[in-house]
């Protein structure tokens, strides 16, 4: 009855919980705490589920739910690693890649190497649902700072250029999501979100 | 650009992040904390992704994982409701149908009835989707009981009676991970993580 398979498959899905212990740079809209990677990675999901007609051209909406659900898994090993930071970036994509070496290989081969494709898939932005996956992934704490007036830009002394060249990115997956978010960016500058 | 339907459904993105505010009566496996609902739902929808093979019937994935991904929802107003208190579950149907009309209300209307609609489908367990994402519900906060050596069952006083007639539901949608379910049960009776 227990297969090796089955037995692998539980492992990995009881590793996920750690996920869970994954804080991000972006802050609950009640400013009570940083949010978790998980729960990033579930907003993400509900966001797909209603926001998947902006999508630059027609997406496959499983591939996208699949890619926005796993996309931040390597950080269980690897870590959250703010996107502003120059020096924890410099070395993100080695930590990153032996952090999906082993946690794709606790997979049965074939899930292996179907989520570490949808991973790097993510990654490449190439497809048009990873370009999707991408633009969600980059407004959603967009959102986070405007309802919360910009607490985080503040708090790391983050400018309106930055993060207009940090999330650029999602006009390739959603022109409509990056009219709203110029709009938004606009309306944060007028509010004083932004650090002087 | 902006249209009401946009912006209503920008609200309700908005607003799902009060999910990341409700804990559950779960913990974490390091068990520095409970759970929140939103992690939970993001757990669920890994889950569904490793473990769709052993499904009763055959599942629509992408039907599942929206089940999944939305299942709690009404939490954000009607709370979590412990599933062994008989206080708390008495008026839960009726806070968890007041909730659904203004969570769900929040959309437009083609995507608010979409979404009550899969709530409302999860809520029956009729179809082998709805089957299938309930047994995902009621297995993993066993999971993390299990690998927290009983925590909560000992915390809470739970029998293991009380968890074979709470997740019976499980064998409907996948008898394999019930088997695995008993299995564990013994294993954690035999190990002492149940209240004497």
């Amino acid at each position: 009855m227990v297969s090796d398979r089955f037995m692998k498959q539980m492992g990995f899905v009881v590793e996920m919980d750690k996920l869970k212990r994954i804080l991000r740079h972006t802050i609950l809209t009640d400013r009570s705490r940083e949010e978790t990677s998980a729960e990033h990675s579930w907003h993400l999901g509900v966001t797909a589920l209603i926001l998947s007609e902006y999508a630059e051209s027609e997406v496959d909406l499983l591939r996208v739910l699949k890619m926005v659900l796993i996309h931040d898994l390597v950080e269980i090993d690897a870590g959250d690693t703010y996107c502003y930071d120059q020096v924890e970036t410099q070395d993100q994509e080695e930590r990153e890649e032996k952090a999906a070496d082993r946690l794709f290989g606790l997979l049965p081969e074939d899930q292996a190497q179907e989520l570490r494709g949808l991973w790097e898939e993510f990654e490449a932005r190439k497809t048009p649902e990873a370009r999707f996956a991408v633009a969600l992934d980059r407004l959603q704490p967009i959102l986070q700072n405007y309802h919360t007036e910009g607490a985080m830009w503040k708090k790391n002394r983050i400018s309106r250029g930055q993060v207009v060249a940090r999330n650029q990115p999602i006009e390739d997956g959603s022109p409509a999501l990056w009219d709203y978010v110029v709009y938004l960016l606009d309306d944060a500058v007028k509010k004083g979100m932004f650090p002087r």
